[in-house]
């Protein structure tokens, strides 16, 4: 069966390179660790960014931007902060080139007394601000996110799952108490899981994250967890309760009407273009790319069949006046967004540029649609009826006036529903001992294999590192330990105590 | 008279200051040259920058996001365009701190071969991709744009107007010919002439800067230029026709249909916060800001006049429904945006706060309001009645059915008009020799002076550098030749041979 990559998910690793540049969504740069993002991929970034923008505004956020470049003493200061980051950042040391002797360097006279480093995350000089803000209990709550990028260091980069340079958002917060902070952090929590579940089709697992994959200084941290077409975990998005001594770094203190209050800093963030990751490898399948509607850049594409020939222009109004007509829909309480690919290329290879693109409605308009008011289409999700790819008419009004949205809400829960039984069919419950473990993920390191839930005492200290070492063996990790629990627990699989608590562990991005 | 700031516009400098603080937009960091962009500020910029974008997106580009760091070796290779650029640019030369005897330091070990250079600009990572994505002539023409934070050292900061690191829009293309490169450089400068008029109501003058004032490389720079309330000229936008040899850098060659194409990249850029600057010093006055109501974050607030009685959850309900009432409401295209200020501060600081703030309508909703269905409110265009404030009553239907929108739609047109008045009273004409200018431009240099229209020869080279100097010495720039000339000229008012066409100079920020 000819496909439309030349590659397929058995050798998943290569397949995600071939959708990503099949799809013309990013590409390698010049500069190590680094990526293009090219506008097919950032068509797709633009529909998360401006969704979860809105999203988190109606929490009653505000945007605010803070300075890319932060000095080294700010860094120094949070000590646990820089161990957690691996020290591995951007330091910038001079502020000018000069040309010497032919040759442009970094000129000696320009030397930075204090280096800066280029953000990786920026708690550090928010909090800063905070503690110029905050004067009293009334400038409290203050709710601030940022779109920004970040830098970190990386050594082995991977598009869209792993770069030196990122897009991301960062919220950033401040309470009167710890009741109210860790309220926030939860509420943010969810806005991830809504936002992933509805907008992204990303069916998540939300939980709390074991001590040892806490956030630098945090006391709670939880993420969203993905489930890959791999079985490997993908955190989709995390939200930190630092408490108060993360918070009373900066040196914030306020006095409040009824004495000091308690003072907190939420952060939450991770939502970034690995996000987009996480979208190819879900939904992606051997022909490429397929997009949930609600974040594709272009839902439906119309393709006009043209030949050379004098009806071409006949076929050409009617597909510009299609496009008008659907422009003027609205689906997931947005315009639709309709595109006439009017390259001049061949029909056949427009057809497969769209197809490994994921738009979901792929229409070819020929002179027999426009001649008879119809319009052939072509699902995304479900292209081919076994070798052969579907194709489906209908007239024109009924695509209009009901189809076209209807498809479109259709595909977006159908790529939901097919990620989540993926997701609870490969969440596997009943193995008790670690010899269970090693059994499942025995055998080939890239075949499928899903997550386990197992029972947890919570340990720490040696206890969890001995933990750690033993997962590490296997390429596993803990991936958290979900909200929703069941009312007793079997003796921990690791340490033989009593249960507290299920986790799940996995291979993970 | 009391004012709601503490300096008026007769001490430009310092009252422009006492804007930006009082009225929340931005603070210094840390970091020194670079500023922390509070809510106020950054929801100006984000009306800003969605409206830019859709009108960018208009025209076909595609938004792209490339690597921030640049290497040295691609800087090296446009030499003119380092000069250009002056060299002072953030020089990243290590990837990682390293604790060494208990201090935070750039580790030795992990210097980069080849240093990075933080973007000042992106014409040469971009035309790296360039050379790659056009293949042939099908792939043109090439429209790209970026969002994007970038960095130029700078030894004076200045909030929004000159900060080390700031946000704006690069515009990239490439074309089949020298003719769509040059139609769309001029079509770049009318987006941003029709967005600066009509978005930002500051009436500029479109023209081309004279060749010492070209862009790095470029054939010909086209530039925007606002008059600010002491006169001074605001460069508010930017567009270049760079010509093939600068499009030859990166080696793109391409092949087409009919043999061998000229092949060029007009870049257009310069839409960043310094045009929030722009607007600042056009609108403010002696209370604060004034913000055109196509970009105020909030373009009417509402005020509840509580007094620790019974009859205030009336007065709270009723600006409720108010806001809900006025949010359903479409004005410029966009849903209006409300809001309800229930901070727990006096109304009387709820009031100045908003003036200073310039948001363009503010109610004052009392007891009185409540009970008779009726709406009092402020037009922060015309605040005043000599020393009195002018509150204005009305009915709620009258508000919302017709008021709302119209006054919203009066106060853009109406700052538009005052500085409009104020740029074509300050445009002299007539000064035709160099006694002239120096009479004009003698005195206080704070005091207001506008810009002299005079006969030019575009001189070049010796001759030209011999202009540059006369001028600098009364702290003068070229600002632009107009687009809109008259048919013929008196002789160049430098050099006494023939004018070719009249040119604007004056102080510039």
């Amino acid at each position: 069966m000819q496909r439309a990559l030349n590659v397929d998910r058995s050798r998943f690793a290569d397949w995600y390179q071939a959708v990503v540049r099949d799809a013309d969504m990013a590409e390698t740069s010049p500069v190590r660790g680094a990526m293009v993002i090219k506008p097919w991929g950032y068509g797709v970034w633009e529909q998360l960014q401006q969704e979860l923008d809105r999203r988190i505004k109606a929490t009653g956020h505000e945007n605010c931007y803070f300075p890319m470049f932060i000095p080294l003493s700010f860094i120094a200061k949070e000590a646990e902060h820089v161990e957690g980051f691996a020290k591995e950042m951007a330091v910038v040391t001079h502020h000018r080139l000069k040309n010497i002797d032919g040759k442009l360097v970094p000129d000696p006279a320009a030397q930075l007394e204090e280096p800066l480093v280029v953000r990786p995350t920026s708690e550090t000089i928010i909090g800063d601000a905070f503690s110029r803000w905050v004067r009293s209990h009334r400038d409290l709550p203050l709710l601030i996110n940022q779109w920004a990028n970040v830098v970190r260091w990386e050594m082995r980069p991977r598009l869209f799952l792993r770069t030196t340079e990122f897009l991301w958002q960062e919220g950033h917060t401040a309470h009167a108490s710890q009741e109210e902070a860790v309220e926030e952090t939860m509420k943010m929590l969810e806005v991830y899981r809504s936002f992933a579940e509805d907008w992204l089709a990303l069916p998540v697992i939300a939980g709390e994250k074991p001590e040892n994959e806490r956030f630098p200084g945090a006391e709670a941290t939880y993420s969203i967890e993905a489930m890959m077409q791999d079985g490997k975990a993908l955190q989709a998005g995390t939200s930190h309760f630092p408490g108060t001594p993360f918070a009373q770094a900066p040196n914030i203190k306020i006095q409040g009407e009824a004495g000091p209050l308690t003072f907190c800093n939420p952060p939450s963030g991770g939502v970034s273009p690995r996000l987009i990751g996480g979208v190819i490898m879900t939904h992606g399948d051997d022909d490429g790319l397929r997009l949930p509607p609600a974040i594709a850049p272009r839902q439906i594409v119309v393709v006009p069949m043209l030949r050379d020939k004098p009806e071409d222009a006949e076929v050409l109004a009617y597909c510009e006046s299609l496009v008008a007509a659907l422009s003027g829909l609205s689906v997931f309480g947005q315009p639709l967004r309709a595109l006439l690919d009017t390259k001049k290329i061949k029909s056949a290879e427009k057809r497969w540029n769209w197809v490994r693109r994921g738009a979901p409605l792929i229409l070819e308009i020929g002179p027999r649609d426009a001649a008879g008011g119809n319009v052939t289409f072509m699902r995304r999700d479900s292209l081919r009826d076994g070798d052969k790819v579907k194709s489906i008419a209908c007239s024109r009004a009924e695509f209009l006036e009901e189809k076209a949205v209807q498809l479109l809400a259709e595909i977006q829960h159908g790529l939901y529903a097919e990620a989540k039984a993926r997701l609870d069919a490969n969440i596997i419950s009943g193995v008790t001992d670690w010899a269970g473990v090693e059994a499942y993920f025995s055998g080939d390191e890239d075949a499928f294999k899903g997550w386990l839930k197992v029972s947890w005492s919570r340990p720490s200290g040696a206890e969890l590192d001995a933990v750690e070492q033993k997962l590490k063996g296997l390429k596993l990790t803990i991936r958290n330990a979900p909200l929703s629990q069941p009312d007793s627990f079997a003796p921990c699989l690791f340490t033989g105590k009593p249960g507290v608590e299920e986790i799940l562990i996995g291979r993970a991005y």
